[in-house]
């Protein structure tokens, strides 16, 4: 996106995406928190617990995927119409170390097309002195897709 | 591994695996259940319920990815020494079709590597009929590594 | 594609391939030959020469990338209306052994949509007495587009 | 990377991937030039001709596949021993825009280990005005080969 924030074409977006997150009852039963939303960037945060772990006490990497494809999937809606909503087609992820602590996601448009995006996430863990650490970064396709009726919770 | 049965390593593979198995909390949070373990080759199913899903009631692309790269990743664990575990390097997955009802990984080593192994997943919705819906196809790098402890449960 | 062959919507799929393929110089500079094409399968092969290798001597994943995606590209176009043309959006490749002797393509749709297809690629080493060596691997999604002319060569 | 160049462990990195890319007549084959070199970054850059082209006469994915390979692959070495040599493990490519004019791929480490280097490309085409489109964006993993000899060229 060549650093410079795009226009997004509802300007209902953040508010749309807040909608859209909690009609996510995975993301709940993960335990995530969706932190800021902005013209083609999304955070979303994860503090791990014992049952996100895998056999080595870390946090499972589909904890990980599961929180980068939802931050980058919601970039790529913010600067969607807003009778559109989204759809991931596929997502690359490259692990960089053990997922320990509380995990932030930050997904962001490389291109946003008009029914295909493109976009990344970075995942760090976050130190309380505020260092973080690279666990992940992904690469993916997103589809735009209209007429998909979102359900109420 | 062009259809031909390799010869694993470790005779106690498939205790092995279903130890680890047992011993990553995430898959009981989604509720996983490993179904098969042969040589190069793993099942894991996951039947869905709405804490697994999305915003528009399928099955998040989280779960079925999850379960993609266990499966993946205990296939390619199956043709490693004893004192070896697995690590995830990189995972990318293909989203077929919406995922609904009962869903089945199925892991597959493709060429196994000192070090590095190269392993896929294809994930399905079965039926009770005993159909099959794809819904998703995922391409990874899985690493051996030595000298990293499972914790007990 | 679940081992049985689809129906082309374009009878005359075989003989647009193979305009296409003609169409591509890349594909000429690189040396490379379309060997088949049937509806949802095309085979391409490349003899490595010393002007596609790398600093090893080996062929440079480059060429082996490259008939991986014509014939992953050109297995997704074999399903398309007549009037359609195809786009790579994206593909990931494993590379399995190091490239020496004669490569084959050997694409295959694997899920074939109205507007995006996911296809495979594996790449073998075939020997003068029949023999295959697994070179690579690929999976990409395909878009299926209107009205891009191709030029005349 | 996190913005700090690191610090290369063989003091003359930059002459030896100048002769490794050399090494490579693909490169050659290609007309692709060796832009600049430094700890953690390489740029190669290709100015598009008529042979490598795909048939709607943009360039072949192949050849911006190829560049983005070597940048990044380079990238990884850089950072590597003097007895090192890099291997491409796999790659990820997004394409985002039609290849024309001259291209340039930056490839930069997200992470380097002993063993694997996650480093990505990004590729642009570049106008004489100084203005650059993105074309690509790759994802990849480089792994570090002791004992490999590079052929004289």
């Amino acid at each position: 996106m060549s650093g410079t924030a795009p226009t997004p074409r509802d300007p209902d977006f953040a508010a749309r995406i807040r909608r859209s997150f909690a009609r996510q009852p995975f993301m709940a039963h993960l335990g995530a928190e969706l932190v800021s939303v902005a013209p083609g960037t999304v955070e979303i945060a994860l503090p791990l617990r014992h049952v996100l772990t895998q056999q080595h006490g870390f946090g499972h990497a589909g904890a990980t995927w599961a929180i980068a494809d939802s931050a980058a999937g919601f970039a790529a809606q913010s600067l969607m119409p807003a009778d559109r909503t989204v759809l991931t087609v596929e997502l690359k992820i490259n692990l960089l170390a053990p997922a320990e602590g509380r995990l932030l996601a930050r997904g962001r448009v490389e291109r946003a097309g008009r029914r295909l995006t493109v976009a990344r996430s970075d995942v760090v863990a976050t130190g309380d002195d505020g260092t973080e650490t690279a666990i992940a970064t992904a690469l993916g396709t997103f589809m735009a897709v209209e007429g998909l009726a979102e359900r109420e919770t």
